[in-house]
């Protein structure tokens, strides 16, 4: 348990911290099918499933290593998906400044395949999107094609 | 058949008592690949396959497994599958109020597959789109491209 | 043979006698990869695949086996694909004279795969739009991706 | 080599003799998945794949058998498959004057396989686009969507 | 360690020397699933997987087989791969001055997955968009499609 | 229901009058995927699923067209699937008196799937297995894996 | 939680109690693909994935949706994946007094995958084999088979 | 139709005539998937699919493109795919004298799919199996996994 | 380096202490996909894949998370795949005293497919089979088919 | 042409001079799916496709990365399959004195596909089995079931 609700005690400062560069690229980075694993705050049960990442670079990119460290972070914690989307990408946004972020995750409840009504067949898919991803229905269009 | 139609005596307001939150999320939520099975009104017999579900909260989010819990309400009833599909999404706009509304269904019919025309392979796909997922072609097209 | 040209025989109004309803649904409807068997009247071989057929209902529906026959009816018979496609169609309109309809067909044409050129893995679509199918490129578009 | 080559004494005129019909049709016919071997005229290795081909006919078709036949023509000859695209597109336009024209080609190129650099799992993709495959859009998106 | 930067040593006129053609050809080329294996400069640990590379021509085509050299030139050195992407799509706009050249690459990073935060299944995105692929929606969409 | 039941009514003899052929061909002959459509004794769902049928004719051939009719008749009745997999073997063994007789049936059960234990990826597999393929493992074992 | 460890309640004979039959069949049966969702007893944590059931009857025969009510009986306790395994199976020979039994379970662990070695893709197979399905390797090769 | 039964006039000795040759070459060789199209003989309509074929040489091989001209030699007759699948045996038996020959016909029959039962999934297996590949059984074993 | 060689530092004592369980369970347990990552000692260069690990306990089981740690533990080392196969199946004999051990490795290894012969799709299969798993071919067929 | 006959060139004493080890392993390595690339000696046309090779070691383990290697060095001749597939395991034999060698290849024949009787989708398998692949059926059954 302790394990699992370690995303509380992390420092994403320490964790970008020396990984941010500035390179001269202007398209999207995408980061596809990040692992993902957190506890459903309402039922204690585990979710978990794929986290697509991506986000258009302003000036400055993330070490691609340090995505997945970051889903990871919020991931162990008490969670609903809806918040944990939300909070990857507002964190990307701090992070980098960048143009636009994306951010899509695929979830199997087990709340929902264990217990209750017991479709053991249904996934859960929601994003956030800032910046360009929100105002710009082409990039939103390009993000979900590319992440596949 | 009591099982089968015991759809009929649920209360919605039961099932979603407790379980709608407000939480500061504005993007699609999806619940997809929902397992259900109905009666069809004209034959008797079952039809069955996968429902999508998804809408854009304004203030309010359901408990997601919720969802699938409201499918088998509106599925364990006589049904033709045209106005299952429209009673799924029109009791969502009823409980939430979201911004929009869309549910897919793809039904498998054992009247078309086991009497008469004897087609095994052959589904029937309907969709009820209400508020934005009516009015805007791109959200309907995310839609469509999430829930894949 | 006779049964394989049967469909010269049928009466579209015995077979759509009382199926159609009056619901209150404004969507698209789809019927997907129904078989077909149908004989090339160029070479009398046979050709075969799959059809979908949409149409979105102004005030009525086609109880959904029915479609399927609607199929055989027009395939039993001498055709080439491109009428064969129009037929179907045309014979939706005519009986619940809906907003649009939509029909794609994929052959596989024995007479390509069997002889002359002895291209094993063709395979032939022909498609068919009429009213909103034909104007509105986003009821195509979403006709395309429901059907995959 | 005198068979991979045979397409240089082939008389387009003679394949379609006999071949165009006046149907009323005005939708886009496919002829997808056309396997074809050609031999790239810089190294003399074999290439092949897939040869996928639309067009929308003003007033004439031709019997779609025929269509594999004019791939076999041009792709036995000494070729690039920039060209080999090209020329496809071309002799159709020239045959049926239809108010458009589509071919995509795949290619698997020995040269690029079995030699110099030696990635094998590379495929090269052409198209050519004539008439309402070239100005509209969405018949161009229609066409790639249909022959996946 | 020598053979996995001889990438350094590589000189771009000798290999496209001799290997620029005029042709008339204005659609997309395509040459896709070019496997590539390159070091990341952070952790000098390998990462690889496919790049697919696009361009419309003006005058003048490569001959396809140097595509996939002019990958190894540039991943065979100390990379990250935004600017690996970048740099094979600079090389190809200054070898022929296409009307755009567009360039995706897929990437399994070790240092992701053999360390640190251990997510063996993701894979990173990167794209380069220049010319016409930047400026023109359609154009990027269709290069996603046909590079499927 | 008297479309479903319609097995008791037809007569074995009939189907197979004139259907019995004299070959000389002593391998085993297989018709596999077979859909069939049954309604379960206890519960009065239908189940449905796939079954192969196979036999090793000592001097008889049944015309192959023939086996589905046999499976149609045995399936349209109340059944459940060990008792349905044993009538279909012993019928064609008193019908051809072969060498020996398998059938494998899969079957997809609603009273499982639609309610109590809602296991809805389950299902159940049941073989009759007559003369060699019951004393002769590799016989078995041929037939399980040519049917796959 | 209380709902996760139901299984300690439950009544086999109740379960039972009238789904035994006496039918005229001697081959086995299998019921594959059973969906179970378990709580490992070291760390808490659930495990789940696909159960496959297999008996040989001697002279009676159980419901074959009673099957994965008894896999539910046992996994909604706190286990670990082998004496599940072997619960089931000792069940089921008591019940009926088959010839023999088979149980093969696949399992996800979110102990392995969500925490210490973080290993996303593993699976753990047990199985326990009692009677002829551990005397006869046959039998066993059979179901492994079948059960694919 | 004078081309689908061209078969009759094919003389087998000029088929083979210069194809045979001596290597020193003792196990297995296949040709598999080879596509074939036959028409049955009772009802006139084409049945078709794969064939595999597999000879172990005593002293002679035949060049391996000669094999599937044997397929289509005996397929372009009215045939039943039990005879066909013997004849093409026996004719690589009398052409090379082998340790032993075995052919597996995977056929689709259109007077199954298309007309009377309409079971449009099924398919029909033969073999033929002559010398060793009759008599070991470990030959038919090492056959079918090869030519999976 | 430093981390992909800390197997040298890892004590096999500390990983199973209190993970040795004493269970009646006799019956094979296999852990399959566990990814693993090692580095080619010729090279230096990473090969990786996926590991299968089996072993029938004789009173003693191994917690089953313990598997890919012992699995990591060899694998960060300097190593060829055939004594990374050994030294796992020999550490799991000595730990718990099976009646047999089985270890199956499937490596890309980047020496073959990043430089020299460049054969990207190439993979390497070693095992290593002890006690029961060497002297009886039984257990080792019923190894590979529960591990695919 | 030069390049495609290289074979002929290459001395197999330097390729594995200083590639052969001595360890303590005595199970069935496998290298499977190489790719090779041949040429037809009779068409002078390529064929290709994989190759799985295993041996048994008896003292010496070959650098795996030296199998493919070998594999290039026979495949760049005129051959015919049956021919090349028996060198390789020679050579394999004499390198390394193993218990037995193995070799299976896969070979799509453009002589097969581009003219003559054009079977787009036929492949045609050889294999060679020295030592105990040859002596032991069960060797052989392991060897195609872990090449899968």
């Amino acid at each position: 348990m302790k394990f699992l609700t370690s995303g509380y005690a992390a420092d994403i400062g320490d964790i970008l911290n020396g990984a941010l560069f500035t390179v001269d690229y202007s398209e999207m980075v995408i980061v596809k099918d990040v692992d993902y694993y957190s506890l459903c705050e309402h039922h204690l049960l585990p979710f978990f499933g794929k986290c697509h990442v991506a986000y258009i670079p302003r000036t400055q990119v993330i070490g691609i290593s340090k995505i997945p460290r970051l889903v990871d972070v919020f991931s162990r914690r008490l969670q609903v998906q809806e918040r944990l989307t939300n909070e990857i990408a507002e964190c990307i946004r701090e992070a980098v400044d960048p143009l636009g972020v994306g951010v899509i995750m695929h979830g199997t409840h087990l709340c929902m395949a264990m217990r209750g009504v017991e479709k053991q067949n249904s996934a859960t898919v929601t994003s956030a999107m800032l910046g360009t991803f929100r105002s710009d229905a082409r990039t939103r269009a390009e993000f979900l094609q590319l992440a596949q």
